[in-house]
């Protein structure tokens, strides 16, 4: 089973460089599965239902978000009837919409996703994403085999130890939120793809995919300076991943990276 | 100029990871200076003189820190009389030490290294570590063509700033910290080598260098449970500059992975 | 029925001036019940079972506590045999002890302590203390009438938030952790009582207990500075809140300050 | 000499109230100089050059903010051409305005007034405020003895440590931005009056000036309810400081409340 999971798209560029490249992307490496973390699709502050649709177009499966996901308050409403977007499974009971979807591969084989949330320097403070987790797996379908969690956070350490306590219970921990790829992607011991940021898709002549000279300025002046997103090539950021379809485990993790 | 930076070393496993290899790789790369970021090197916490020495000892030029500089504060005293030591150079005036050292390479080329901490989610506040920079390189003697600028900070945005800040005036920027590698190594377009984070040397079966379960379940328990090394197979992390000693401009950056 | 609530007992000066007070204070205000909140009572980090037997001798009914209460470790295994002694009730399940304890006034009315902890620029990240007050209210005794929180908390929109979610439902809602007193106790239109802050008990010509030489050189210096109790005449800090004991309701809240 | 230091004024229910009374309480007090802090006056949301110009008719000498100050962006440019309007002094260099302004009474008795930003919890980081007093200090005039500080800051702590690190430099340090006054005004040691936080002017039945149910519903939720100024009877918050003219010391620190 082949999974592809693609990093926060930003803006325009990202959402570019995805949708020209998707359907390639999906016969070259024989996908059956897609999942595109979206939280910054729409002009880098959060996601539309129209951007959703075009996705859906593209025969991405599900789409995952991080704290975001409400920048575009239509999603407060479009979630609810769309169990394809997914927001933070921790945020309170109550919250519109779900964190968690079992999908299901063309060949029929089904594909939990789970999409969490840290709590380190996030704001605002969600419930505890190990805990959420424990809770969403002490519930799942016994015919599930394959599940593949984004975990949205700020720090390394709270994303590594996401990994390792899901190791062996999840098929993959994919990081997100920092916009930058890591290089640390592996296979954890109990058989757990991992990688702690899977980088954003977008621009990389930027700082995190917003115009570069008005954030350094902002970081020099301390003043409200107005972020943008930032034009220009972009570059699409994903991990291939492939399971095995009968015990979920991971044999194979690998970063993708297509620039424009 | 060949230049080896070291990412944040972890306690016993990767002092010894370090200690191991380094001559050898010296050798293999031609290394004309090599520096080592060291604000974890004892126990997990901070740096002490003994361990300075064994690295000066393996020809080490430039010791660099961070938020734990302080942690043994033996640093405090032995810092003031060892300049080859660096503890972020956007402390207050009067704080020990100082986070600028300009060092020869043996065929007598001078290299600068400065030591700069972010201010975003980082503990405590120092003073803007964009202006600081700016403040060093107003007065960098006219013949000091090489830089090497080791930008410790928690957010990707902070560090991808201070790259584009300091793009055509520096030869590279590395972030050290989050002790994950990046795979984002790049010459920026005026000719400063960059990497977001150049990951940690240290044992990778752990939470960033410390005990793995330990921490996983401070984080479920939100308990104060305290954290230690991690213990097993390690592995350095590094990243590998090719400058041009003439100009000081990059010609080449290469992430450096030695696993035991 | 008349309660009193005394705020962050900090250090020997704290439980000197305490100590030295609490038994006159008794007779003089008629109290009924009385709740100390004792995180800071250990050398202004944590609390020990001595101390909570002094105070329990003292005819302290209940301690409680906040984000200090482990710093002594010894609080981990005495919490579990000691139910008046509560952590923060918004620990994870499974945190050892609680945070809610129903005592009894010598005239047989029952109250029910609750202690709280906020989220905002608190750590660790704790579950939601507004959800936790609502599931503790759901499964309260119909028999109980009075119930005291302790809102633990840094930010005053957060505990004046709890103020307005728990007025009418509980008799009172008191905030500690930041060591000053405010001035804005008040009877909420439901009928609770109110105060942003109680203030510590302990020794005002310091920094919030500490001693205030060395905290503000720590302020100037950002250098690890080793914070200490500051000693020196104490003040106790103090709510003083009638009730009536058939409905729950507050009828009165007044500060009560006596200083050595 | 009489000074009067108004809290953080916010929205419509805050100027209503200060400017109904604020001539009464001139001639009542016998004022002298009248600083208020309206980083909030705006609709909850930073300051306007009308606002500005209705306080200063209504004899209001200078005008302090905060972290708000850029709310509104004409503040950016307004700023400039008014040096009445002060935003934190410790700012970069290069920040449009100044935090330092000297104005004189009727009686022609020069007063400095210093707006300050503290580090902990803020956003953004601005530099040490700490040193920023002491250079201002520094360079005072030498016939000016009289000096208020509005130390805008989140954490009692370095309120606190403010206090103390000036005690015998200027007139008084009154902290504001938590907009909860607090009950510990006090002449320090050496004589310079002292406030944690002076409180806000505007509507108390809120969460810090804003609508109440609203910002309970978000603290639950966590998700963005948009925040909106509270209506409703308004309380006016300040602190009257009576100086000796020609020491510059506080001989009288008293909390003021006027509640509509
Ligand atoms: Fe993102
Ligand atoms: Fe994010
Ligand atoms: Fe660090
Ligand atoms: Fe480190
Ligand atoms: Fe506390
Ligand atoms: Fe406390
Ligand atoms: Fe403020
Ligand atoms: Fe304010």
């Amino acid at each position: 089973m082949n999974l592809l999971f693609v990093g926060d798209v930003v803006g325009e560029p990202g959402r570019r460089v995805l949708l020209n490249n998707l359907r390639q992307l999906k016969d070259k490496l024989a996908l059956d599965f897609i999942v595109v973390n979206a939280e910054n699709a729409a002009g880098g502050f959060g996601v539309t239902e129209k951007i959703c649709l075009e996705l859906f177009e593209q025969e991405v499966d599900v789409i995952t978000s991080g704290n975001h996901i409400w920048d575009k308050r239509e999603a407060l409403t479009y979630i609810v009837g769309e169990p394809r977007l997914l927001r933070p499974h921790n945020y309170p009971v109550g919250t519109p919409g779900s964190g968690w979807y079992v999908g299901e591969t063309a060949a029929g084989d089904k594909v939990g996703v789970l999409n969490l949330m840290g709590q380190a320097f996030m704001h605002p403070s969600l419930e505890c994403p190990f805990a959420a987790a424990d809770a969403v797996l002490a519930e799942r379908p016994a015919d599930l085999k394959m599940i593949l969690v984004d975990m949205h956070c700020e720090t390394t350490s709270e994303k590594t130890a996401m990994g390792w306590h899901l190791d062996g219970r999840v098929s993959a921990v994919v990081g997100t939120h920092t916009h930058i790829p890591t290089a640390d992607e592996r296979i954890l011991p109990q058989g757990t793809g991992y990688i702690t940021d899977v980088g954003m898709t977008g621009t990389y002549d930027s700082v995190i995919g917003m115009h570069k000279d008005k954030t350094v300025k902002r970081f020099l002046s301390k003043l409200p300076e107005r972020l943008e997103t930032a034009s220009g090539p972009a570059t699409l950021s994903a991990v291939f991943i492939q399971l095995d379809a009968d015990s979920g485990r991971c044999h194979g993790i690998k970063r993708v990276r297509i620039a424009e």
